[in-house]
């Protein structure tokens, strides 16, 4: 495809819109909360109108949430391995050559099930941008953090976690909230939980043990912090169950990057940082040459 | 103490009274939801005497969560290990030979930090009645299930995991809620789940697992099923770790002490079975003895 385009990280509660020009510059961008909590069913077409209001009337790439069947149009997922070109040819036209949903990715059989929308054109495209190597295992922290194997430039294997959503629950609604209030910080109590995460604690016991020390006043430092660091520990441990050894990358938002590298730092493992939203704008600019 | 008096075993929601003669004969019962939760924090004094018009101006031993700082006055926490002994010692009596809360037990130290309140009584009830030999692992289920090593009649060392806790926050809060709406129960799909459990299955990737399955459509029988097996299989792997080989004894609600029975199956263990209402009885009698 030729020309200027826009590019949008559309997911479940923001979205971000890039305008491009043909080179992968991007000219404009914004930010905002119309992600897909805020968009009724039928409300897709207008809210994307409402993007070209502002960035100008072009072609327009979505990746995210914005694809999956609560989205605009569910557009299903390509099973792995996957790389730039599987992605490119399952774009789902919306509009034709005018408006594209790219699809998620999806693993499924022994591998056990999984899927992912949004991720994978970040790190395909952190890859195509020369930001990671062909072959590297790779993790994208969040509310569902991803482990994902890069073998040949494709995406071989994946497994997500819920870490970010369990920190969440427990901070919100369990009997620890009143303990995870705190900062999360890169700590000593954090390096604690992160050991103990890689160490195979038990989450279920370790996580009540914050609040029988509690209890019994043998709390030390910041209980968020060591939980954080138990569930990311927890979470490095099994992704690094799908390929050990070598340096791990880290796509996607910088502060919990810098707590994940951390965590590694624990396990003795270097880590390289790539942020997510320059791996998003080489991931759609490398899938708009494509087509 | 001789003569009639008044058992309550009062916990954060509900509290269960009885009236009970000279040789431990329940003559009278009631339940209500007068839990600390709806009791003001100088109330406890009022809803004490409530129990009394209802059940006989009677000496009263109160067990649970009333004796936590959330309740009418805190009893502090005997250390294991701890008898029955132990608690008479440390009985705090609020209205003197009128009035007394059982203490609850906590550990600390390389043990690990870790506090209960009413599982002391049943658990010791459980041995003086002759339920519960004087060396055993039991298991007592719940929202923070309590795995305990009796070892020559008293409580040697235990392990809290926010088990139910868990489940509850899962099926509530999280975006496997719609999945988890079904019923629990030991079947096919909560042994699997057991068995992953058991043999140290990640928590935070198995459980996105079950949103993966669901949105590839590969889901197979009951999800809340499976949950409950993963987390009570996990639960067992850490209790079991306090204690190998031989029963175990489960100690409590019936409806949880099946599920915890066939995942101890799954792990090639048989379980005894007492019922927790009988147990506390039996405490609390106990300690009415010794005092």
């Amino acid at each position: 495809m030729r020309g200027d385009y826009i590019a949008v990280d559309w997911g479940t509660t923001n979205r971000r819109a890039y305008a491009v020009d043909d080179s992968g510059r991007v000219t404009e961008r914004f930010a905002d909360e119309k992600g897909l909590l805020a968009v009724p069913r039928e409300g897709f077409a207008a809210a994307a109108e409402d993007i070209r209001e502002r960035l100008g009337d072009r072609p327009m790439l979505l990746a995210g949430m914005v694809g999956s069947n609560r989205g605009w149009r569910e557009a299903p997922y390509v099973p792995c391995p996957a790389g730039l070109d599987q992605l490119a040819e399952a774009l789902l036209w919306v509009e034709p050559e005018r408006t594209a949903i790219v699809p998620g990715v999806c693993q499924s059989g022994a591998a056990g099930a999984d899927v992912m929308r949004g991720e994978e054109v970040q790190i395909l495209g952190a890859h195509a941008a020369g930001l990671l190597p062909a072959d590297i295992l790779v993790c994208h922290p969040g509310t569902h953090a991803k482990w994902i194997l890069l073998r040949g430039g494709r995406l071989e294997a994946f497994r997500t976690m819920m870490t970010g959503e369990m920190f969440s629950l427990l901070s919100k609604h369990s009997i620890l909230s009143e303990q995870l209030k705190g900062e999360v910080a890169a700590d000593a109590g954090f390096r604690d939980g992160a050991r103990q995460g890689l160490a195979g604690a038990d989450l279920l016991a370790t996580l009540f043990g914050i609040r029988a020390r509690y209890l019994l006043g043998e709390s030390q430092g910041s209980a968020a912090s060591f939980a954080s660091g138990l569930l990311i520990g927890s979470d490095v441990r099994a992704g690094l169950a799908l390929a050990r050894g070598g340096p791990v990358a880290l796509v996607g938002r910088p502060d919990l990057a810098a707590l994940y590298a951390a965590a590694l730092a624990e396990a003795g493992l270097d880590s390289i940082r790539v942020d997510g939203a320059e791996a998003f704008l080489a991931g759609i600019h490398a899938l708009k040459e494509l087509i």
